[in-house]
């Protein structure tokens, strides 16, 4: 279900902040926070001030992108071979950067991000035709059987996530081609036209995603055909058609809102023949990039210039965490249980 | 300033929530606040739990949309005709209604809704020429020297706030005409492209505006002209020339948006060329429709449908209110001051 953290009822008491150097990047649900338990030397759990059932960090003696990285690999693997989280199964070998404001902390499989609620980005492309008889009409791909996730099901033309170390356009053009075969002569009429912003929750996990948008105006004659074995159909569908599929069980539900983002700017769905005209559009634009606010006390200071030594270590579970010099504001103390 | 109101430190302790039949419309600044005090027959002022500073509520002994908006009104002349609150100097003889969800509960004179912090809503119309020289190219009205508000300076093409009894795209169409001189056999050309929702504040008040947006293609050939005196000039101007210009002082600043948005959904503003583009996204679409969250119990009460009597009336400056049997489930008690 897409629903919307700025509910009062969003996950009331269930759910607590995941931290890496000191900033908010995910949310933990009970059931990831009970396995990560098990691994006290790689996150850090505590009390904090904001909420009843404390937070998660990342332990912050990680000296850096690749110490925690590796780590954090390390405790998937092993939840992954415990065959446990469903998400896992899916595990795919390609990374998701995860980033506070504009700084990569750390990068993390793409099939573990639900789990953590990290912020995930990826490209889709809306691909169109103005047909002579039938108007504003849209193609949309059906996934390979064979997909890690949602497989079978229908969605938009193209799409990808974003992985480390590929640009935004890059990818676009990228998946362009391996996807629908979209030559150099068409590609090139790519218009990037926004983006959308959800957080949509299922029993694997937690999706916050922003997908950047792209439009295609493709011409009548073209069809696309695939070259990577990720997709098994192309349909073209008038605007109405499209619309109908898209809230059935055979579309993919995280790529509806880029179908109906793309329907409202095309002023198919418009404030005259849609109701809740304004609360649609809000739910396209999520604002996640405000979303995770919670900063530690020590952060805080730092970003106000203030280098003195953080005292909100009590309750802390990093018992068996051996003391190290304060470096770059980070230290972590020996507690008895 | 266009800042966002999901920002920890807005207004921290200065602000109140505002509400008509037990839900919250708007926000009351401290200034407004000291003159509501005067009229403790139309304003009930009481504590909430969730500010410090308590909660406005007009009274809810009236009995219907026409008496509230009444009521209202004898205040509002009341502090124009004190010369208090420049923004009342705009007075125009123009209402805009105040909903909560869908359901209208009065309506206010337009010029003083920044006041109280109500959303409004207006329609603006993106013209533009794709020049076979100059590219895309966006048309730019100079306000009159005349107009109420931002006189003089550069604006969108048409736009227009949502007045009563007026639709969205009739509204979108006779601005089009009455502004622009827009012949039929264009204006049927009108597309609409969503919406831009953003939360302004100046000295004049605040401005939680949700604007429709409209695009609408021009041919190279096409001159605007006004017809109803409320245009000064009109320019053509590239895209790049375009965006300059709305970043400067002579630039109306709430219609910043509309342009912005305009360039993004157009490709103009990408990712690749704009480092904050997601932020920028999420401060075009403040989520205005879930933002002013307060309930009286009573009015929670009610959606649960219990009619039980409220009892937060405890603290209540409307000590002058005569009893009213309880109707619609709302009351108002005689306390001594």
């Amino acid at each position: 279900m897409v629903n919307s953290p700025l509910d009062p009822c969003f996950h009331k008491g269930d759910i607590r902040p995941f931290l890496v150097e000191g900033q908010q990047v995910g949310l933990i649900k009970s059931d990831v926070f009970k396995q990560l338990l098990k691994y006290p030397e790689v996150f850090c759990i505590r009390d904090c001030e904001y909420t009843k059932q404390g937070l998660v960090e990342l332990n912050p003696a990680f000296r850096d992108y690749n110490e925690r990285t590796a780590q954090l690999e390390k405790v998937l693997r092993d939840l992954r071979s415990d065959g446990l989280f469903s998400a896992l199964q899916g595990w795919r070998d390609e990374c998701f950067e995860v980033k506070s404001e504009h700084k990569a902390l750390l990068k993390m499989e793409r099939a573990a991000t639900p789990l953590f609620g990290v912020r995930k980005y990826g490209v889709d492309i809306n691909g169109y035709v103005r047909h002579p008889k039938h108007g504003l009409c849209i193609w949309l791909q059906q996934r390979s059987n064979t997909k890690e996730t949602w497989p079978g099901k229908w969605d938009n033309m193209v799409g990808g996530g974003l992985s480390v170390g590929y640009g935004i356009m890059e990818t676009a053009i990228k998946e362009a081609g391996e996807e629908a075969s979209i030559p150099c002569d068409l590609v090139k009429n790519l218009v990037s036209a926004g983006c959308v912003s959800f957080f949509f929750e299922s029993d694997q996990g937690l999706f916050p995603n922003t997908e950047y948008v792209f439009d295609l105006e493709l011409p009548v004659d073209f069809v696309p055909h695939n070259a990577d074995g990720e997709v098994q159909a192309f349909e073209l569908l008038p605007a109405n058609e499209c619309m109908e599929r898209v809230f059935t069980p055979d579309f993919k539900t995280t790529s509806a809102p880029v179908v109906i983002d793309f329907l409202i700017r095309h002023g198919y769905i418009t404030a005259e023949n849609e109701l809740n005209f304004t609360q649609i559009v809000e739910l396209l634009h999520v604002p996640l990039q405000s979303l995770y606010t919670y900063k530690t006390r020590l952060e805080q200071k730092l970003q106000q210039h203030q280098a003195t030594l953080p005292n909100d270590d009590s309750n802390c579970n990093c018992a068996s965490l051996p003391k190290r010099p304060l470096e770059n504001g980070h230290n972590n103390k020996k507690e008895s249980t």
